[in-house]
């Protein structure tokens, strides 16, 4: 499926499936309402899914993976070197995402969009490299806009080989040492925020470290002029391939009617470019939590979304997401297992009250 | 065991188990510190247990139900025959605290403390009837002294039973029409707030409603004197039976070294009440989600503890705690089955940065 067909394919949620979950959550034993935003995740679900009583059966976090020639700036804690060792780890097992979708029941597939290194074959890991690492955007913009199209369809590809295997909750994750720099980029241009405010110490910069990081930022937007009306161009100026990555597979998902499960700050700025490129995705997505980064929160205002977890992560890799599946999960279940006042001969309230 | 050895047998956390999983943590493949809240609760569950590995095999919810009678002062948008109703309901699989304990693969437990009806055998209801309800507080204390310490020791041997079947961590729930007006007195005087700052709609009572609710326990508070620096006293006079069975299970899980995930409004009147008589439980405590109910907030910051979830929920039945299980089994998956850095061959950040 190109970029194009991928838009076209977006359609708004189902109103008659929405209207009817709305109507059994009515009925539930339960006072109306009492379940909070798990009623409303489940009416959003039944949209989604174009089913008042939908099916949470399959779920995966997919794991876009890229290097960024501006790390050579000093703008990350750890070296480039960690994005194919992590690979590595994602591979074996042993990383916080392996632990948390094992403990979640979802499959995990990283993806080598563009890291520095060849990346040996292993199981739930696929190779789709664009290029070795993004150019420094410091000196220019990190993709032609090619590039930043083969990362978006790769994204859409992803998904699309994994909804055939069949596919009802997405978590989105990442993993590129120097992406919170992109993501700042990003979220200071379509945000239109200046580039102080959107950054962070990401993996763990020290306060000298955050300045040279807001300098290279302020420096590459000032030179570049990334279009702010032109979500794509943002994406080639002074993104990265996993966010293009992530921006495809967010697009590929509402295309094919999946929920999506926004991680943290990364896949925030991928979302911005999604929601950018088509509107019509903002009612697919879900955001799991709220980063420490403080672009984070700055991306959830500018989309009105409203974290389910409050647990002060940091990491990436799509762990918030994958953390915040059994809630998505508990709220589908509720609309399909739980009796009705009448079935379970429950006095419901007056009317009058 | 009485409640006097059950207070007498809470200890403190174990420093040794707690620091072995502060360092295991700063080993391990992320940022030091990038799982945030996960981290701290792994260190909590490893002082808990005594374990810098601890494990999450067993899970219960035990859902305490008592009527009030206070209920006649309309203080209830539903009738007390519910309680009874929804103990039956729970038999039969239909209420959202079955449905959402299956998908967290929690064993569920609900026990007739003082329920104003006759409950059918059934499996998983278990009969430990006090009294058939509490009496009005309008007009004289709930429970006289013995009937609030039986509720207090129904709690700790339930708790006791369900070790013994295997236990390791417990959610706290509640169902009893009237409830929350039990636990806005409570709080008002432990809290030593104006009823009308503590009090809210619980199931979902009109404004009129409310204001009728405030003035019931103003005028209970003014006449019973319950006495603030004696929470037995003001569990006694102005609380409730499955507060007593809530608050006895909270003693009882510290005792036994379990960690406990608090529901909402009432399991934090139970808190507030089980703090006072033995403020090491404080340790033990998880707070899972804030309530709407606005008595919530001020228990929770009265006591130190910041909820895992923003979901606006106020249904009750342990429905909150069990939504933040996966969360908390997470956070001890992490610290056993994740690769340290040493092991994965990934570089650590330069010990200068």
């Amino acid at each position: 499926m190109t970029l194009e067909e991928c838009l076209r394919r977006i359609r708004p949620l189902e109103p008659w499936a929405m209207e009817e979950a709305r109507r059994r959550q009515g009925t539930l034993t339960k006072p109306p309402g009492s379940l909070g935003r798990l009623e409303t995740l489940s009416i959003q679900l039944a949209g989604i899914a174009g089913d008042p009583r939908p099916q949470i059966g399959h779920k995966a976090v997919i794991v876009m993976a890229a290097d960024h020639g501006v790390v050579v700036e000093g703008v990350s804690a750890y070296p480039s070197e960690v994005t194919a060792q992590m690979l590595a780890n994602f591979a074996r097992g042993g990383a916080a995402i392996n632990v948390l979708a094992r403990a979640a029941g979802a499959r995990l597939i990283a993806v080598d969009v563009g890291v520095n290194a060849d990346i040996p074959m292993a199981p739930g890991i696929r190779s789709r490299k664009v290029v070795r690492a993004t150019r420094n955007f410091l000196h220019g913009p990190a993709m032609n806009r090619h590039e930043a199209l083969q990362g978006l369809e790769v994204g859409i590809a992803i998904v699309e080989e994994e909804w055939r295997a069949g596919l009802d909750l997405l978590a989105t994750g990442d993993m590129g040492i120097g992406n919170t720099t992109a993501a700042s980029a990003i979220t200071a241009v379509l945000c239109k925020r200046q580039a102080a405010e959107v950054t962070g110490p990401g993996t763990g910069l020290s306060s000298p470290g955050v300045v040279q990081k807001v300098r290279v930022i302020e420096k590459a937007i000032e030179t570049l002029r990334p279009d702010p009306e032109d979500p794509f161009d943002v994406l080639a100026k002074v993104g990265g391939l996993e966010i293009a990555g992530i921006a495809g597979s967010i697009l590929g998902a509402a295309a094919q009617r999946i929920p999506v499960l926004l991680d943290g700050f990364i896949c925030g700025a991928a979302a911005l470019i999604a929601t950018g490129l088509a509107p019509g995705v903002r009612p697919f997505l879900i955001a799991a939590h709220r980063s420490t980064e403080p672009g984070h929160g700055v991306i959830l205002a500018h989309l009105g979304l409203r974290p389910l977890l409050e647990l002060d992560l940091r990491l990436g890799e799509g762990t918030g997401a994958v953390l915040a599946m059994p809630i998505v999960e508990a709220a589908a279940r509720i609309l399909t297992e739980m009796a009705t006042f009448e079935e379970a001969g429950v006095s419901n309230r007056p009317e009058t009250e």
